[in-house]
């Protein structure tokens, strides 16, 4: 007797590397992770929740060259965030639709450690997935991380994914 | 397909109120909450790792009043300790044989939080279960918690279960 199946919320980004629209190296490994070791065959037990947290001035920084002449120019350019983080979660809902996993995704705009933790009290996610560089301490203070954020203050249990040695890039900050 | 089922550390630990030989409410917690959400009906996908961390000090505050007269006496106490801990794992080894799931239980002495990590490195379990008691951050600093500990040092996931509101204890320390 299954029941209503084991929702898993996974918070999921862009590479900082990888070019559009890649899924970041610590959130392809994190729903790897999901599938490999909690779904396994169990494919119609558990439904998998993606959020995409998108961070307005991340997006911005891109477009220091960009000249806008109309409110036309902000509304394309708002399409071309929304088309971005759509491709994003594109990869995600195509993968477990192929393997059988239901799942829902959405996007959201803000700090993503805060917008995780407020999703994660909205949808009351079993548990959250959440993946992360596994960055040293000094590197952690500069940039901050949302999985500490998470593990501290989400309203469910949470569980950090760390990359592996042999996926972490040049730089251990980019991901 | 699928290949060696996922070895999952459960760290265990007896009550501190509900006497001998039950398990603390939160290590009961984390064992349904991996039954319920985790395994679900997909029994021969699991394994369970159960591991019982005995704390020499602990055990020999309940001796406070008993007289030592030979080496015998030493000899009793050690198998007392023993036959409680073996009491404990059974309790998890009989729940997981009766719904066919595979399993694996074993004893160490010393500081648990230490005991965890160590047993970790050794064992190299997919992840690690810990139940919590979900404390605020003064009893924290007073009694220290074990799971805050293995989310940092484990070297591998942990996920921490916190106990439910109404199964807390009047003392929320006492688990």
């Amino acid at each position: 007797m299954e029941g209503e199946p084991t929702r898993i919320m996974l918070a999921v980004n862009e590479s900082t590397i990888k070019g559009y629209p890649n899924a970041s190296i610590s959130s392809r490994k994190a729903f790897e992770w999901t599938l490999q070791k909690i779904v396994r065959s169990n494919t119609s037990g558990f439904k998998l929740l993606f959020l995409h947290v998108q961070v307005p001035d991340e997006d911005g920084f891109d477009d220091m060259d960009s000249v806008y002449a109309s409110p036309e120019d902000f509304k394309n350019l708002r399409n071309r965030d929304r088309a971005r983080g759509l491709h994003l979660l594109e990869f995600f809902v195509e993968r477990c639709h192929a393997i059988g996993v239901g799942c829902e995704a959405w996007i959201k705009k803000g700090d993503p450690k805060e917008v995780i933790c407020h999703e994660v009290k909205r949808v009351q996610p079993d548990f959250l997935v959440v993946g992360c560089r596994g960055l040293g301490p000094f590197q952690r203070v500069f940039v901050g991380t949302v999985s500490e954020f998470c593990v501290k203050h989400a309203e469910c249990p949470v569980i950090t994914i760390k990359r592996s040695a042999e996926e972490t890039p040049q730089d251990p900050v980019d991901d």
